[in-house]
């Protein structure tokens, strides 16, 4: 049985091996390239594979469920952010806490993931409030409630618990998600984009994460299903595409213009996929970028849209960070707006729009809202994508209530509408700032290129490593993005997720920074970084 | 290419059936038989190709996606406690708005879902209260907050926001959940079970359903994997063995001596399975049961356990009825302190429970909280749970909080604690009288029998049907069990949800009815109920 496992897994792995080794000294190979144990290229599925040897996982195990007969699928994803160094930093964080001043930082700064809440960033007071009020509506007519909380924050409280049906804050709603609420949204996205929102089309979810695993699940039928996705590239795409077992098909983004999204690139990628028997079913676009933070230009998005109107693509289009954009020159357009002006109607182009309370000003992460869009499908899928959501009853009353406020935050002559505009820009502008502070930084430093961030709520430099750095990392038996993370957490506190994460060409290194720790902890991180790396280099010099 | 997806469809229809169609005449046939078009035995996953034919598919949509090129998994996948009956009634409630008095009843009774909030039941303050300071925690130090808050939530409240790292509730948790809620969970399952918990074990998700999807992702690799079922079952658990592409090995509980489970059965169903090539994995069990309402005895929990310990079965229990048992004569023990306390440790069973805050007394389904605990599993295995955590981040943090008050409620000498127990022990007590009402209607029905409701918030009567009533539904291409629930709800508006949906013995017909109607709309629901049963049986009399 075991030697029968292991061949699996080794066919597996020479599979992929095979679909993935051509073009193998291309700068911009059509498929991964995966060669050496130090290569992880563009991403590291594969990691696994090397990092477990069979011979290493369990025998005779007393267990019925063991790492070889689980489902392979679930060893093949990966989810950096949440990966190898983050176990580390949270390793040293016990360790800091048992034995202060082990290490030389006294806190770890986690710059590995979108979570502003969790460096200090303070919550929006008027979405708080309609929480609070919505999660116990018996205060609702008390007295004391006036001198607590803001007059349009109760009032908003009441319109939403009118809006669930029996004032059931604690029912399951609709499965879509509560239709008043759907109502508030379509209309926020109507006033955003100035073209129609239906609240039928408006499925509304924990956190954009499970409507992607929703649209991977209905699309990807086997693994010759393919989902053309940009390299660099959240790797909750790659994790959902494997998990459900279908095939990323990478696009680059053109670093030297800024993250540059180009139609050929995504043409030649897509006939390089069909060459090989690939049925590829839908592009992911992730607008502003992540990890990049590239903000499209809405030119650049029309050609998009018919590049998927003509390959017959669904456009997945990830729009959770349509609040953070940062340079005056960029403004964000929603694909849907986008299609809509171009005279495209509901049943021309099939997309869907990814949104959630997570990013944004308000950065909501814990709450789990959001929703997702679906345009352009036809009655009967729309029943099977109906019928998913379903399954799993419905999403957080509060997340998706949040989801409305977002979409619908107070207005002029509300009472909460000064100090609301104060705080949202007052984060806003000091990311901007942090953004700027940081991309500076890194520009400094010898060897590293970093392009702005124009949204999101990262950066993503590029690190040239020397040969030594290489070969010391490939005896570390790691690639060497990641041997330098590990590296910088070590003598900084500073964890930063590794580029072979994302994906990146070949033979580039990269790690992904947020922008989000306060601002007044910004000059000691960017004079840790500096000095770490210039000991780095000095170390590794060829 | 139409024709190579038909072809396909008919292959995988054709596989099932072949794989279904043994032991036809049996009483409880080891695998579900289904032969004709109105006979979905022991429950339906196959309605979709007879209720869609090829021919009635869209053939030149203008859509990419369409029916015939989605994921077979998610068509062949159906969750009927939001099936096509309750569309049915959420289009004759939008009638009743528009036309009021166009049908013979005001309202429509969602007694399909257990859904307490939805049909009138309250919050539990404390609860409510907690959850509203910890969302909203500026105003946890405001004089006005002792006014309107219970001294206990406003300290329980301190002390969440307080093991929170960073105080940071609007904050991804660790993927597993925040350590501390996880401690007090822990705490929680030991004071009672008087066994150890590790809070390591313990991974929150929202609601239960995710958990039992990720364990079913983690044990299906093909359709060659088996999960041992009972039947009837919750449908959950049938659409995710579904969607997972796994192979669903019904056992049959005994309907004659109150749905009980056993032995024999379940190795009878193991070893058919077995021959057939299944690789079986796991053994599901309800209990206390949905919909059957059993509550299992603490000797035959022991022979379940050794028996999947013998089989090398995972137990995967779902336990989130755990507070809802009604009759003096029955107790919930979980199966983990049955398995401690035959002398079973950490390493002897593989078992993951599951709980959930939307059941019990408090009923709060919105807020999709629950938890998993993990145990006997081998530490490359948890770090694969964890990682297929991580790529959701985490469940939401509401959720979490409630799940930690569920497990840890007010206690002696807490200020809230009597209010908490009023509130508490009057639900479970009418809950208690509404079963017993209901039971007691449905058994004075010509040829229906009902089992007592022991636990969880459901009856599943059986209803005798006669050749006409079966004849007519064949005519109306749908199930008996079907046809009798529409019937039922055009003339009463009262939603139950068919047998089919959940199995049943083949030839048998049964559906399954919610306890949580309000107390006062009881007598009403039961006037209308056997006022229809008369004049259906009266109009089908062979």
């Amino acid at each position: 049985m075991r030697r029968i496992v292991a061949d699996r897994f080794r066919r597996l792995f020479n599979r992929s091996f095979l679909l993935h080794r051509h073009h193998h000294n291309h700068n911009h190979p059509p498929f991964p390239a995966s060669s050496s144990l130090t290569s992880h290229y563009p991403f590291s599925p594969y990691r696994f594979f090397f990092s477990t040897p069979f011979s290493s996982m369990a025998s005779d195990s007393p267990f019925p469920v063991t790492a070889q007969n689980i489902n392979p699928k679930v060893l093949k994803c990966e989810y950096a952010v949440r990966g190898e160094v983050v176990t580390l930093a949270q390793n040293l964080q016990k360790d800091l806490l048992a034995n202060p001043g082990s290490h030389p930082f006294d806190e770890i700064l986690y710059c590995n993931i979108g979570n502003p809440q969790s460096l200090g960033q303070s919550p929006i007071t008027f979405f708080r409030e309609v929480l609070a009020l919505t999660d116990h509506p018996a205060i609702l007519d008390k007295s004391e409630t006036q001198g607590l909380f803001s007059a349009d924050a109760i009032e908003r409280a009441w319109q939403i618990v009118e809006q669930i049906p029996g004032r059931a804050t604690g029912a399951y709603s609709h499965s879509q998600g509560v239709k008043g609420l759907r109502d508030t949204i379509a209309a926020g996205i109507e006033e955003r984009d100035g073209f129609p929102a239906n609240p039928d089309d408006i499925f509304m979810t924990d956190g954009a994460s499970p409507a992607v695993h929703n649209m991977m699940q209905l699309l990807i039928r086997s693994e010759n299903d393919g989902i053309l996705c940009p390299i660099p590239q959240y790797p909750l795409y790659s994790a959902s595409i494997a998990l459900h077992g279908g095939f990323l098909v990478p696009y680059y983004l053109d670093e030297a213009s800024g993250w540059g999204l180009e139609i050929p690139e995504l043409k030649k990628q897509l006939d390089a996929a069909k060459s090989k028997g690939i049925n590829v079913r839908a592009l992911v676009v992730i607008n502003p970028g992540n990890p990049t933070g590239q903000v499209l230009s809405e030119e650049n998005q029309r050609h998009i849209v018919d590049f998927c109107k003509q390959e017959g693509l669904v456009l997945l289009a990830d729009e959770v960070y349509q609040e953070n954009v940062y340079v005056p020159e960029k403004k964000f357009h929603s694909f849907k707006k986008v299609s809509r002006s171009m005279g495209y109607g509901e049943n021309d182009v099939t997309l869907v729009s990814f949104q959630s309370v997570s990013k944004g000003y308000h950065g909501e992460c814990g709450k789990r809202g959001g929703y997702m869009e679906v345009t352009g499908f036809s009655a009967e899928v729309r029943e099977q994508i109906y019928k998913m959501a379903s399954v799993n009853l419905c999403s957080n009353i509060s997340g998706q209530i949040l989801a409305s406020l977002v979409m619908s935050p107070p207005k002029v002559g509300d009472e909460s509408y000064e100090s609301f505009m104060a705080e949202k820009g007052n984060i806003l502008a000091s990311l901007a700032r942090r953004a700027k502070t940081l991309e500076d930084a890194f520009n400094k430093l010898e060897g590293v290129t970093c392009n702005k961030a124009e949204g999101a709520m990262y950066l993503f430099p590029q690190i040239r490593l020397s040969q030594k750095a290489i070969k010391a990392a490939e005896e570390a038996k790691t690639a060497p993005d990641n041997f330098y993370c590990k590296r910088l957490l070590n003598a900084t506190g500073v964890v930063v997720v590794p580029g072979s994460g994302f994906g990146q060409v070949p033979g580039t290194w990269h790690f992904r920074c947020t922008i989000l720790p306060q601002e007044e902890k910004i000059p000691a991180i960017v004079s840790r970084l500096t000095e770490f790396h210039e000991k780095f280099m000095d170390e590794f010099r060829d």
